[in-house]
């Protein structure tokens, strides 16, 4: 089959997983639950085959780490499977109801998209997360997986597909493309994949971002802020900053620039390199910063780079509004964070930063599906559009309109002695 | 100003914007009425520049109506102005609230997407209209017009911009692009223009759609059907096609094809043929169709073809199944009805059937932002995410996640006496 006619088929088989029963989805969450259980030592296997392969290419040890799908991250995944099976069904849910006039009502009712594209390097657990939740919220999926873990990838999505069938899913409804022009092939699929979700390094991101006309569902870079407004507790601030720096580097939601305000400057500065550096993080700053405490000089070049790395970027600002407009130019509208005993001036913070989570005395880190306490995450979006910040399954989501008449036709409203509408809310469900 | 310069000063405005309060923007509005009520012969003596223009290069009479802005279009776009005052601020609506732990609140917050780009052909309307929209909504706004329009823009935009700018909003708020070279410029714009909303015809909005990776809200075709189930009430059948077809035939949701279950084709046909030919309309039919009404025969084009003439098509299906594999194979994804006495039969159609818009029993001329009771119709999405069918304010959205601590830090919920997550739904609203 050519990817066209594979995604031919996919698309068919949206269109049947979104009139697929919750129950049938569920069952075959539980099917895919068990068979990824009793296939433990075959995954184990072609996990090392592309270990092997990787080790004798020299693949970097990070990328090696995210290649390693063994017994602990089969039992994540499987655990993962089964927490989605309790959540509620996200489809068919009436989200607004409306009598546009007696006898002709109109409910707003959540669907799924239709046929997610899933792009992503070495991580295998990105598969097995993405393809289940594509099915729980009654998707079909196409993936794209790195070639270094072809091995994984490939009996991955053979035991989830054959599952998936077993319990009552159609043809179709998971489709694993192998071949390396199979990316460029997909990313030009705008009449069959209706959104791709990326997952990799912010240059494959990009990259991906940039070569589709398809909507793409994730960000590329994190580089969050944390501003410490005049008005901070320096105690707070330092912890919050330590936290938002040093909990997990090498993620998205960490800080790589921190914002002081000058009239804090001289109090905060000396505590904050204290705190940092008995982390071991390196500081650059400022120039007026460098007046203050002994660090590193940073270059524009440090406001837009995401160290992903012990190291942290400090500027000193004369305002909130210098703040705002350092976070506005240089971050990537993914989190950012103000330290501030004055509510009003947090909540304006919150107002003009452009970013899809603003917080307020609290670390970046905590921008996070389960934190946020969404049940799943699918990713985390710095679009503007259709779902921002962490997403849960309803970024999976979209809605139809269901209008039910009884034989209601337009011409009966306009014209002499036009019928108006009533446009009067509904208190009930599709269906009811 | 480059349009890279104009387009970072909207971006500027938009952060202004979304921090703009609702009086403001109200205040702002009244005055965008009362100035182009004010000026309303300097904008009929431009229109007529342009509709001379137009006259002398012989522009279809169509582009010519379009064209056309004088005293009552002012009038009713004065009037749709006022209508969006009364309107509530959808600007910092409380969507969700959560207790993340005891002094950690999460709150997800509407705000607005950012710099809406508008391009349109001819129709000056569409101008006042989406210029009010993005305003009321907190959006900064990019525009270009077609050259034909080039003067009424213009003074359109000249009044809108500056009665803006004296209520308040911040310079940059619109923006008027004017250069030919400008539409393909604006296209690559993603880093400044958050979302792209195209006004004109077919080829127009999907020449915008495949030539920018910008999200793009529109529609291109609208190829609508109305099936008649083997279950349908003739009489009901023949009205509900007769308006979809006739009520208004150059619109987007104008049935273009009628699908007949073989088990009523005999009773219906006749009848149907009757009623569309008593109203003008040309009836094309497949070959099971002309054995059973004399009518012209139609080829596979005429599946994918918006006529918006009087002209409609006519199949003859086996099953619901065909009928719903026909819609979705040659339908555009915009409005598509189901005639049935059967509302079980009404609901596997619209869990089926891929549109926006499913209706069961009623016109598919209903598919319309006034007559869904939306307030105001920022335009009809056939995309799959963000915002689909008939599109109100809520379009021009999106939501900001808002996190308020009090020094809370992610290190205290990991390791060894790790703090849990209460994950409690909170019942009041941001800054309460």
């Amino acid at each position: 089959m050519t990817i066209k006619d594979k995604a031919a088929q996919a698309k068919n088989a949206s269109i049947q997983m979104a009139a697929t029963a919750a129950d049938i989805k569920n069952k075959a969450l539980s099917a895919i639950a068990h068979a990824l259980t009793a296939n433990t030592d075959r995954i184990i296997a072609a996990n090392q085959a592309d270990l092997d392969t990787a080790a004798a290419e020299n693949l970097a040890a990070p990328l090696l780490k995210r290649l390693k799908f063994q017994k602990d991250k089969i039992q994540e995944a499987v655990d993962g499977i089964n927490s989605l099976i309790s959540l509620p069904d996200p489809v068919g849910v009436t989200l607004s109801a409306m009598e546009l006039d007696q006898g002709l009502e109109l409910y707003k009712v959540s669907s799924p998209i239709g046929v997610i594209g899933i792009v992503f390097e070495s991580r295998p657990d990105a598969l097995v997360q993405i393809s289940s939740l594509c099915l729980k919220s009654g998707n079909a999926v196409m993936m794209k997986g790195g070639s270094e873990a072809a091995h994984t990838n490939r009996i991955l999505a053979d035991i989830i597909n054959a599952a998936g069938i077993s319990a009552g899913l159609p043809d179709g409804w998971l489709t694993l493309l192998e071949a390396r022009s199979d990316v460029s092939d997909m990313l030009k699929l705008d009449h069959s994949i209706d959104l791709i979700i990326p997952r990799g390094s912010n240059e494959f991101v990009r990259y991906i971002m940039d070569n589709t006309t398809i909507p793409v569902l994730g960000h590329a870079d994190g580089i969050c802020h944390v501003y410490i407004d005049k008005t901070a507790d320096v105690g707070m601030a330092v912890r919050v900053s330590v936290d938002s720096k040093c909990q997990y580097v090498a993620v998205c939601n960490a800080a790589e620039t921190l914002l002081v305000h000058r009239e804090t400057a001289r109090e905060a500065l000396p505590a904050l390199k204290a705190a940092l550096e008995s982390k071991g993080v390196e500081i650059r700053g400022c120039a007026e910063t460098m007046k203050i405490i002994d660090v590193k000089p940073a270059t524009d070049e440090d406001w837009r780079t995401e160290y992903l790395d012990l190291i942290i970027s400090v500027k000193i600002v004369a305002s909130m509004d210098e703040a705002v407009n350092h976070i506005n130019t240089f971050g990537s509208g993914h989190t950012d964070a103000i330290v501030t005993s004055d509510k009003s001036r947090g909540t304006r913070f919150m107002d003009l930063v452009d970013s899809a989570d603003v917080f307020m005395n609290c670390s970046t880190r905590f921008a996070d599906g389960f934190r946020f306490g969404l049940g799943a995450e699918v990713g985390i979006s710095t679009s503007k559009i259709h779902a921002r910040g962490p997403v849960g399954l309803e970024g999976l989501m979209i809605y139809k309109w269901r209008l039910v008449g009884d034989g209601h036709v337009v011409s009966d409203y306009s014209g002499e002695n036009a019928k108006t509408f009533t446009h009067a809310p509904l208190q009930k469900r599709f269906g009811e």
